[in-house]
């Protein structure tokens, strides 16, 4: 297979992993940069035009990976492939952001969930998306209605 | 940075390249599996619950990238980041598939536009969408508009 290359790297308000959001109904609204190393600028061109971007990058500290997790947003485990759980076989992390603007090889988004630091692999355009009446969300929209099921509990009992 | 290798490999109508639908209005209705090796299986866990599944694949049989191209929807060159071409400098694709159904380690999905024989690098739940109005999409909704309008001016020519 091919060898993975940095083509930048994130400037991220969060050192640690434990500053980043996470669980149910966590948001990522967060501003930084994506830095792109200046021998790729050219491949930047046209970029501006997009409001939404998909970064993939490494999960450069993970541990090994876990075909079984329980993820922040659950008490119950499940498959790696079917979270996004950072100890994956490949620990390559997939995040939207929204692009506010560029400046030469710096790219100003909102929504990051990264470290600072972390290495880019590719940057692609978001093109469309799946109606969300068309989406199932498995364990995770079970979790979700546990959640305000026992809020709703929570809210009864007073 | 890390050593990738395949979790799985798909199983596509698609023997070459010139067989997958490019270019503007380009529809992904074609089924097929994603044949994960046994050794990962249990990370599948809990998959069959989410509608749509986002794999990452590595472009095995793209030469080497090139930071300007200009691509099948388009007759202008564009940065490599802000198109989906196959000549990235990582050369990681990506496409989101419907699940159909699960069978042990072959999860049969709708929507494949890669090759037959493909390696898959990782799976992670589709879990939410950006708002259609909320997107822009640059140069491919002004190629769009071009092509509409050449549409419009040659049904007035008749």
């Amino acid at each position: 297979m091919f060898t993975p290359q940095p083509i930048g790297f994130v400037s991220s308000p969060f050192k640690n992993t434990g500053e980043i959001p996470k669980g149910l109904g966590a948001q990522h609204k967060e501003e930084g940069a994506l830095r792109v190393l200046p021998e790729f600028e050219m491949g930047l061109t046209d970029i501006e035009g997009f409001s939404h971007l998909i970064v993939l990058w490494e999960f450069d500290r993970a541990e090994n990976f876990a075909l079984l997790g329980t993820p922040p947003s659950d008490n119950r485990p499940h498959g790696v492939f079917a979270t996004r759980s950072p100890r994956r076989p490949n620990p390559i992390g997939l995040t939207v952001v929204e692009l506010l603007r560029r400046e030469g090889c710096a790219l100003h988004v909102r929504g990051l969930d990264m470290l600072d630091g972390t290495p880019i692999l590719d940057i692609k355009p978001y093109l469309s998306s799946i109606p969300a009446e068309e989406l199932r969300r498995g364990w995770l929209a079970e979790a979700e209605a546990r959640h305000k099921g026992r809020a709703t509990l929570g809210a009864g009992e007073k």
